[in-house]
């Protein structure tokens, strides 16, 4: 233990800290609570993209932009939460809308997080390629269905 | 509203979606949450390169390296979630830990902001650059300190 890293058991990152180090691998309850915070942190970035592309609140070039890019960034983190032992009727005792199915197509629901992941890039860099209003409210659109294709499948109502 | 769109109205991004619609702003109680969720994001990501940076866990180069790069794609979201409005007594009834005088000190929470962000930046270009894990551990305790100057000053215990 060095005085370099005392900041770390100051931090108070006690359950992030805590659970690598007995098994090196996260508890299902953790997971859990992990890619639902990822999950909303996208929501929250996808939102006013989706009302913007909606009509609901004006286009505003510079939110939008910041948007599409925390978006992008943020695409690839919820999916390590998910894995064996955290879907549902996995006996873990938290609350989660991801079916057992899952379980049973891992490679279909990864196929539609790179699905979703792609379509998500492909705003940001449309945003970078300065496209109109029109061209990215339709990936918008794109990148809504991509959130649906997996809802649809391996959400629970 | 074109068949398009039709996605995002199923999406059930009620929280995220619905309140830009009325304000272009977000509430209080929706900010907070999201600068949890997005603070979680971190902690996750940052809490197996603390382990290893403490020895409690085994180094794992390509497990570091993911964490390394989502910490650092991560860094810049949960801060849009501080605003006025969103501090601790200011009657939004949400628990928050986020003192009121960060409010008499935004230049100062910026400047915290940006020093964390910048040493997960730096700890993502150490291990693109392969450095050796003698030096990446010394970044995270950096790392580690930059969230821990801010806590320190802006977050109650």
């Amino acid at each position: 233990m060095t005085v370099t890293l005392r900041p770390l058991l100051a931090l108070g990152l006690s359950a992030a800290l805590a659970l690598p180090l007995a098994t090196q691998a996260a508890e299902p309850d953790e997971a859990i609570e992990y890619r639902q915070s990822a999950l909303r942190v996208l929501a929250w970035q996808l939102g006013p993209m989706g009302a913007m592309a909606q009509g609901e609140i004006d286009y505003d070039a510079e939110v939008f932009a910041t948007k599409a890019a925390n978006l992008a960034a943020a695409a690839p983190l919820p999916w390590e939460g998910f894995m064996e032992g955290t879907l549902r009727d996995d006996g873990h005792g938290v609350e989660t809308e991801a079916l057992a199915k899952i379980g049973d197509d891992w490679e279909g629901f990864h196929e539609r997080r790179d699905t979703f992941i792609e379509e998500a890039n492909t705003l940001a860099q449309m945003v970078d390629d300065g496209e109109e209003f029109a061209a990215l409210r339709k990936q918008v659109g794109a990148v809504a269905n991509s959130c649906k294709g997996c809802h649809d499948n391996y959400r629970a109502e």
